[in-house]
């Protein structure tokens, strides 16, 4: 099975360094103390976190979909990952989704039922099983 | 504190489809079955948690080293993310961590304690735990 290789590199002090990060694709992004924890303009590792989890996600639903026989055309999903100062660290405290999935022949509460199972079982969700808590809207387009 | 936004989309069945993602900071990519379980070039979520992890790590790894007195001028961490079949469905198994530093004033048992630490506790790291497992290899250049 496939073992998916990144890397990243941060040269100098915490809040005065800078790092760099990229991955097999081609993909590729920078991040400094000011672009993770303020405001300035750069990549971060949440943006990472939330992009995998939107990405699992949005192929899971199709594929249960799929599955259930009410094959979607489209499913498009936001994930908003927070992080937050907890005592003398940060820590990733939420995971929320939104998705809109456009689904010919659905039964609205089929969908909703196998969207939030979705959300327990894909790849990724299991991940932040126990560590982080992820809610989700679902809703048919 | 912040919240980081990433959104996917998925047309499509699961092996027949595709998927394309996108980051705050401008970041994306495409997907598909075969990108993610097989061999085909693209991006997959797997490569972005390996990202995510590596970023955050050799980041506080920095910051850690800088606490203990010993700042590093650069430290760099691949991350290498296993994702299998497991019964009908696809779980992440293992993600393994070799980081090089460069600190001048080292000491390799302090250096050794103090990777360890962030291994279990950066924020990416801790999303982790009790869900997959982490294993390290740090060394210094």
């Amino acid at each position: 099975m496939p073992v998916r290789k990144s890397s990243a590199t941060w040269e100098g002090g915490l809040k005065g360094g800078k790092g760099s990060y990229k991955a097999e694709s081609g993909l590729g992004g920078t991040y400094s103390f000011g672009s993770r924890f303020e405001s300035a303009k750069a990549s971060n590792p949440e943006e990472l976190l939330a992009a995998a989890l939107a990405a699992c996600y949005s192929m899971a639903l199709s594929g249960a979909l799929e599955k259930n026989g009410t094959p979607s055309t489209r499913v498009a999903t936001e994930v908003a990952c927070t992080i937050e100062k907890v005592g003398e660290g940060f820590k990733i405290t939420k995971m929320h989704l939104v998705t809109r999935a456009k689904v010919p022949n659905a039964n609205a509460a089929a969908f909703e039922k196998i969207a939030q199972a979705t959300k327990d079982g894909c790849p990724v969700s299991q991940v932040f099983k126990g560590t982080v808590p992820l809610t989700l809207e679902a809703k048919l387009e």
